[in-house]
C-alpha cells in the first residue's frame, strides 16, 4: 500500500469493534497505532451476540480483511410471522442479509491488528508486514483527561497497575461506545438516554432446536411483532464457536424487546443482579436473577409464537441490555486532533441495524481523509449526517413497535432505509 | 442427497438460464434432465452483458454449486449521478448488489449440468455424482408440438439434422424465454408485447477506462436520468475473460433506455442490420449500422455525464434488445406435466432487475414441489403471485422513466422492491 502521508502517533480510546476498525485501517495506511481499552482483561469477554453485517462492513471486510472463506450465515429472505409463527406472505421481502458473531468479528480484528491469537486465525490470509504502521492494544486503561497542545494532543490515563500516565499524540479518536468518556469530558451536556425499553438477548445451539424452531431460521430472518403488547422479537443464525458454518453447531441468535420504564421498580429489580449488585445499563450473562428469567420465559410462552418461546426457553445464559438514546453534535475537536467514532459518536437503537455499519463507515471515511481524497471537514460531515438521519429512524421505528402499537409491516421496515 | 421422488423422466425445452437453472436442480434430485435448445450451435453464444446477482440467485449458488472462491463483483452503495457524473448523495443508498456476466453463470451451469468444459471450471469444486440423475443438453432442437397422453406428455420436436422427433415424458418445462414456443401453442392469446422503448447494451475493457469513468463504477451501481429526454442509463463492473475479478481486467457493462416506437421509420431502421436483414426484437453485438452507431455515440455525448458517454463511445461491440412485456396467466398445463418457468412464465422489462431471480426462484420452488414441502398448486400459486407483481412493477418503472419524465429518485427505486 503506497504511503500518501507521514506517519501518525494515533491513540485510540476504546477497544471493542469501532476502535479496532479504525486502528487496524489506520495501521494498514502506515500509522502507529495504540488502542487503549478499559476493560481489566486482555481480551473482551464474548458477547455471545450475533451481529447483521451491512454494506459498509461488507465494504471494509473486503478491503482491509483477506478470509480464506465464507464466514458469515446467510439470510435471503426477511420474513414476519403471525402467532403460529408462520411467515406471512405479503411482508417477505426478498434480501440477502448476512450474519456474524461479535466474537469473529473482534478475534479477526485483533488477530489483524495486534496479531492476537484465536481459533479464527485459520479462517484468515495473513496480510504483508510491508508498509504498514504498529499496532498495539493495551488493557485496563482507563481515559481521564485530553487537552489540547496546540500541534499535539495530550491524553492522561491510569493504566492497569493503577499508574497515572501521560501521552502525546497527533490525534486521538474517541471510539469508547455510548457512554463515552472522552465525549463526557468534551461534551459534558451530552446526555445517553434510556428509551424505555430493554432488550432480553441469548443465544441457544442450534442442534437444541426442534425441527419447526431450526426451519423458522434457516435462510430466513424472522421477525414477530406482537403490538398489543408493545413487544417485538427476531432472531438469527451466527457462526459457532471458533466460527463454524456447520448446520447444527451454529447459533440461533435473538433479540426480544420489553418495555420497562427506567424509573420503575420492575426496571430496577431487572438491573439488579443475584448476587445483589446493581447494573446500570446492562445485566450481563448468567447473572439475571433467577426468579426473573423464570418469569420472562413464561411471559415468552404467553405472548410469542411456539418457536419463538422455544428459543428464549432454550438459552442458559441470557442478558439484558437497556435500549438508549445518545448523539454528539459533533464529531471532530482541537481542529482536526480529536474524533469521536462509532457509538461515541452516536449510540443508535438497534433496530436499524446499523452500528457496526457506521462503525466500519467511519473507518473508510477515515481512510479516504488520510489518503488525501476528503478534508477533514468533508468527513465529519458525512459522519454527522447518517448519525442524525440513522438516530433519527432508530428512535421513530422504536417508538412505533413499543409505544404506538405499529411495529411491523413494510412501513416500519422502510424507515431503516435512512441508512 | 436422499431422495424424496422416484426418478422422473423431464425435459427442459430452452438451454439458457432459466432451463438450466431447473435442469440442474432436478439433476441433483435424481431425475433424469433432458434440454433441448433451439440454437444451432453446442454452446450458447456469449450474450457479453452483466446481471446483477438477486438474493434468489445466491441462494440457488449456496445450494446447488460449490464456487470455491469469490465469483462475483460487488457494489456497495447504488448511486444517482448529476450531469457531470457526480453522485447525488440525498439519493445514495448503502445496498451491497453483486454482479455477474451472463457467460459466467451460463458455462458454471453447463459445466455442472452436462460436463461442458470452460475456463470457470477452476473456480468450482466438482459435486459428488452419489443421488444425482442424468442430464444431457442438445442443441438445434426446435419444439413444434405439445399433447397431452394422460400419465405422460408427448413432445414434438425437430432434432438438428432435421428430422422429426417424438418423445415421451413425465414432466414438460417451457423454459423458451418470452416469446416462449410451448407458451404459444398453449395459449396462443398471450402477446409479447413492445413496450416502445429500447435498450442499447454493451461492455468495454475496464483498463480502457479514465480514471474518472473507473472511479464512478468501482464498489457503486451509478444510475443517471435525463428526464427531459426520456432516458436513463445505468453501468457496472462485471467479471472479464473467465470469470477473472482482476481490476483492469474486468468489464464495464452498460444498458442504455431509449424511446422507439416499434412502428417508427427509426425502429424500423435500428432494426435493420448493416446486411440489410431486418430483425424483430434483439440486434445482435457487430450488427448495427455503423451511421446509426455514430449518431447514438453523438446523442451520448449531448445527453450523457461525460463518464457515461466515454463508455458507450469506448463500447466496439453495442447491441440493442427492445423491451418487452410478457405475461403467462398460467404456470401449469395438463394437469401437473407442463410448467412454465422463468421469462417463458413471465417476461419482465429489465428495470426490476429481476430475470435471473425469477428463474431462481422458479428452480427452487420446483426443488421443494418435489421433496412434497409445497403442493404443485402452492408452487404455481407463488410462482404466479411474484410474476404479476414485478411484471406490474417493471411496467411502473419503465413508463415512469421513459414517458413520464418521472424516472429516478428514491420513489422510483422503491417501485421494484416488490419483487
Amino acid at each position: 500500500m503506497s504511503m500518501a502521508v507521514q506517519p501518525k502517533k494515533i491513540v485510540i480510546v476504546g477497544g471493542s469493534l469501532a476502535g479496532l476498525l479504525a486502528g487496524l485501517v489506520l495501521k494498514r495506511l502506515g500509522h502507529d497505532v495504540r488502542i487503549l481499552e478499559r476493560s481489566p482483561s486482555s481480551q473482551l469477554q464474548t458477547q455471545g451476540t450475533g451481529i447483521v453485517f451491512g454494506p459498509q462492513v461488507q465494504e471494509y471486510f473486503d478491503r482491509f480483511i483477506r478470509m480464506r472463506e465464507t464466514y458469515t450465515v446467510r439470510s435471503y429472505r426477511r420474513q414476519t410471522v403471525d402467532g403460529e409463527g408462520k411467515s406471512i406472505p405479503e411482508l417477505e421481502e426478498q434480501i440477502v442479509q448476512q450474519m456474524v458473531s461479535w466474537d469473529l468479528v473482534y478475534v479477526v480484528l485483533r488477530g489483524e491488528f495486534d496479531g492476537l491469537a484465536s481459533g479464527y486465525l485459520q479462517r484468515v490470509e495473513k496480510w504483508g508486514d510491508e508498509g504498514q504502521g504498529k499496532g498495539t492494544y493495551e488493557y485496563g486503561c482507563v481515559a481521564v483527561g485530553i487537552r489540547d497542545k496546540g500541534e499535539k494532543v495530550e491524553l492522561e490515563f491510569v493504566d492497569r497497575e493503577g499508574q497515572t500516565q501521560v501521552l502525546e499524540a497527533d490525534m486521538v479518536i474517541g471510539a469508547d461506545g455510548p457512554s463515552s468518556t472522552i465525549r463526557r469530558i468534551l461534551l459534558p451536556e451530552v446526555e445517553r438516554k434510556h428509551a424505555g425499553y430493554v432488550a432480553w438477548r441469548g443465544t441457544m445451539l442450534e442442534k437444541e432446536a426442534t425441527k419447526e424452531l431450526k426451519e423458522m431460521v434457516t435462510d430466513r430472518l424472522p421477525y414477530y411483532f406482537n403490538n398489543t403488547e408493545g413487544t417485538h422479537i427476531v432472531a438469527y443464525l451466527i457462526p459457532g464457536q471458533d466460527g463454524t458454518l456447520e448446520p447444527g453447531s451454529r447459533l440461533i441468535n435473538w433479540v426480544w424487546y420489553c418495555n420497562y420504564r427506567p424509573d420503575s421498580k420492575e426496571y430496577q429489580d431487572l438491573m439488579t443482579d443475584s448476587s445483589g449488585r446493581t447494573h446500570r445499563l446492562t445485566m450481563p450473562a448468567g447473572k439475571v436473577q433467577q426468579q426473573l428469567w423464570m418469569q420472562q420465559k413464561a411471559y415468552a410462552a404467553k405472548v410469542l409464537p411456539p418457536q419463538f418461546s422455544e428459543l428464549v426457553a432454550g438459552t442458559k445464559a441470557p442478558f439484558v441490555q437497556a435500549i438508549t438514546d445518545a448523539l454528539s453534535p459533533q464529531a471532530s475537536f482541537f481542529n482536526h486532533k480529536v474524533l469521536l467514532v462509532g457509538d461515541a459518536l452516536a449510540g443508535f437503537r438497534p433496530h436499524a441495524t446499523a452500528s457496526m455499519s457506521q462503525a466500519a463507515m467511519h473507518a473508510l471515511l477515515l481512510e479516504r481523509m488520510m489518503r488525501g481524497e476528503l478534508s477533514w471537514e468533508e468527513m465529519c460531515e458525512l459522519m454527522m449526517k447518517y448519525a442524525r438521519r440513522v438516530s433519527e429512524a432508530g428512535i421513530k421505528m422504536g417508538e412505533k413497535s413499543q409505544f404506538k402499537g405499529q411495529g411491523g409491516g413494510k412501513g416500519w421496515f422502510a424507515i431503516s432505509q435512512a441508512k
